[in-house]
């Protein structure tokens, strides 16, 4: 038995501009399903994407200031799990929790956890770290529209190498790189990672494009990069 | 001073697919100030609108049970909701409240309460008819897309009528009627007629496209329709 | 195993005014815990009854507007669901939730879930048909003082027949009736219904004279009336 | 200015079995309105009564554990503080506090706060002297069916002596002996009792039957009698 | 299985002035542990120590009212459970539950319920009983710094006799006569006492400074004083 | 009128190991009260000090997973807020926000909101930060031991230099350069630091040992060192 954190935003949740990639959905939620039979216990940690964006766009020509539109990104991030949890219904925890003590309340249901952001100044990532590293986790996947994490941006760099394994150290590193940089290759947050990094969890980034790679790298496979805190 | 519910939806929050009508929500920011400052207290509720369906329909082709359908659509009110607090920020309770309870004690701080939806199997038009019960409001108005309540459908009936009074059981039985049409001219629901009739209250309705509406309605103005309970 | 939504009030509760019908209480719960012990999954909503009159009469001549006689009549279904939680001691989640959300957090315990109503202008039929589409209950049986549903009200007319089955829209049309007539034979309201419709639920009216009953129709029995959604 | 802790129960609310004594109740919400009108602060705490014994005797019946009967007990404390509540409409904290952290979130929106009893093994007397300690009241008034303490339980002691006067001290002496005593003439609890000894509190307690009493004591006349901390 | 309600408080907690016995604490999490893995239920009440008297020392100079010095004492009482929630991880419940509602939702997780004071005016020895109470426990344990309880307060009559076994209004006087004195033998406290006579707990005292004696008592040893209800 | 953020934490709390500072928070409340009174708006955040360390240690020593710490920490500047809640009384919203949720519910009072951190990963400087740009502050105030923030760790380097004004960007810089030093100046944390930036916000850092400083601050007067979003 295995205690996995996934988490996921908007690359593996959209199909274009507005449209719910909800075939992705249901293979997630199939793959949950799968973990969960199996014997797993499993916590999803849901991001945000493209929906937010309608609604931040108008809160920023409103001239609200960045905290509320912090607030309706985390909304959206919620949206998104309330979408999960009724694809599991009565497996999942009903509700998505709104602060971190309704996580911990959630979680003592022993119940599949479905979550989205919780406040202002937080990305989802901190918030995925923070639950596996509460929860105990053996594994945080996060799955992201890459194979492999990069030692740069493979859209500005050619060069740039796929990584099979790396520090929470060099992590942080390439994090640090990708804030001079416009190209806004986001992998993870600083805050999240120094959490891995404090706890030494491990975090395992993949192609959200197959969910069947989340049940590979719960048998073991060693596919994607693996980031060791 | 009076005590002022306002009531909108989708007609007056969006232009088209998925575009906020930021500036309409301009002026009703406005004039909710305008109404607040002139020493009236006001609450509004706000309903859904086209962000909700995307959502909905994704949830659809993911089967789930109606009540996730009406969750949904209830955080879609809610997000809505949030846009007009963030723009009247510290005149507005700050949160959305999330229950009925909620509501009295967003009421008790005598701050601007904007709430969404509260709860599957009921519509924000039924909340805006208790809360404005509840808090005893002299006025309850509600914006639409016509200036006037039709004794049917105008965009079925060629001799529709528009009305400039009328009874909640007036109301009521033109609501009933719609049920059994597939037009979906859906002006207020039955709960809240019902609430609007056992307590008497002054149900304006008005159109949204000039907020400025709003402003005559509370100087007293003949304008729109009005139902007395 | 089967998931059962049971619904009961006032008919059931009293045995005549202000006097509790303990024996028939301890019945019923005896019954939940049968089928608890089968491996059933058990959900209640209590109603209201007598215990409520004296306090909405007291309402009533203090001239308090309507949501406040509902929110009394509310609090005396949440006493009622007290009773039956005391009851069942530690096989029910042992608070009565307050709102929509709670319920989900409490159905997320396992445990079984006794409600009461949750806010003003709602039926505790409407909350029983909530709970039921929400788990995704086989069937939601509701005990009532007669042991069949009639066409008309069988107190006004002596033609009334009894039912063995009718569709959701036939029950909708014979409580529509009800409201114009004013001998309250009120087995259901309309916004329950409209649940029972849009999800195609299992509703089961019986005599709540014998608790046993609902044994019977758990086990697949052919008792009281049955309405498919 | 004046912060007034009002605090009454059964003997106040009821008439005879059952019957609540509405004008009462009318002449008691009027009193507050008069104070808060002349700019004083006033917070209530309302009792239990007749209506809780029809309940508990049912619990009894059925077997419940003490904790149970208590809450119980709470729940109809908090019916009667929703019946002032509603008297008092937006004067008043429109919910009753479910736990003293409430009673704190209430009194922070400056509203008049109605609360019953807060849990199990705890007395309104006692919820009473919290709430009066906690928020820096200048006066616990106290109604009861008699015009003073007495020395001894009036109803079993002929030469029981009325009190202009006593200390904490002293009222806990009193109370003492009633423990022993069958005669349950009980006028405060030992818990509560405490509280005002402790933070010398200024308790006085009058016949509620003449609900002008209030007045006269927030005046300074000396009616009743005065516990001195 | 038995239900176990265990109580221990500063006498356990701290070795000397402000340090923690983590050695002991590590012991009674591993009895915890021992008792849950053997099937038995175990909800534990955390008292306080010496951490509070450092805040509660600055908050009597500060000149504030005893309330908040009651709620900075809970608020201690929260940080040891805290410390013995995170030890136990997902075997317990991971919050401590802040009002006595919220120990009956924690209670229906099914989880070790581990909590602290509650609210003023209330020690955590009534907290411990109130559990017992609610819960249905078989045994409330009350881990102490003496191996039995005594007749008189050992520390000052050289003649105090240990007792192998009392009755509740026994322990009601021994306490009763410790209020008069100011060694401050504070064994249990009246409010918790009349808990345990109303619904004949079986409380039992011993000594903490050798958590096995929890296992002990468990398996029907009759170590330290046995007080029946 | 103007709306301030005051922070402070534990170098302005304690005087040595364990004993609070109680002149110091005296003279703070007073500066506290002295804004209220001349009409401005304060909000407090408190950070943690001394208090938590010796629990901490003990979390250590015990295993406990790093969420646990947090929290830990979080709690005891809750325990430092509440001080100064007690002594602001009923000025202040009574209870210590517990999510960012309840800080808008506390700020939409109109009281005095304290508050001490809010969750696992996050600083209570970027709280303060938060709560500063939620509620559209003048001035972030932040109470530290030095006269003025250095362009390098004065305890390290003889020739740092104080600085009067910097830019967001050159703050982060100089924090950027503590993370990779031992000698753990914490000035501010990054979170804090890119809200400051994103809303440019007013920070100003100043002496906490005088805290007449905050009132020549607010009267515009150039002490300390500001930092300008």
């Amino acid at each position: 038995m295995k205690k996995i954190v996934l988490k996921f935003g908007g690359s593996v949740l959209y199909k274009e501009e507005m449209v719910l990639n909800v075939e992705r959905i249901k293979e997630i939620v199939e793959t949950i399903n799968t973990l969960h039979d199996a014997g797993h216990k499993v916590a999803v940690v849901v991001g945000g994407g493209k929906l937010a964006r309608v609604i931040i766009q108008a809160s920023d020509v409103l001239g609200h200031v960045s905290t509320f539109k912090d607030i309706l990104a985390v909304e959206s991030t919620r949206i998104h799990a309330l979408l999960v949890i009724a694809s599991l219904q009565n497996k999942a925890y009903l509700l998505v929790p709104r602060s971190f003590e309704e996580i911990g309340k959630a979680l003592s249901t022993g119940k599949i956890v479905v979550t989205g952001g919780l406040q202002p100044g937080q990305s989802t990532n901190a918030v995925a770290a923070l639950v596996a590293e509460y929860w105990g986790a053996d594994l945080l996947i996060n799955l992201t529209n890459v194979d492999k994490v990069y030692d740069k941006d493979p859209n500005l760099f050619e060069d740039a190498k796929p990584l099979d394994e790396l520090s929470a150290d060099e992590l942080l590193e390439i994090i640090s790189k990708q804030d001079e940089e416009p190209g806004k290759y986001a992998l993870f947050d600083r805050v999240g990672c120094e959490i891995v990094k404090r706890s030494n969890l491990r975090l395992i980034f993949t192609n959200g494009s197959d969910p069947k790679n989340i049940l590979r790298i719960v048998d073991g496979e060693n596919i994607g990069t693996v980031v060791n805190g």
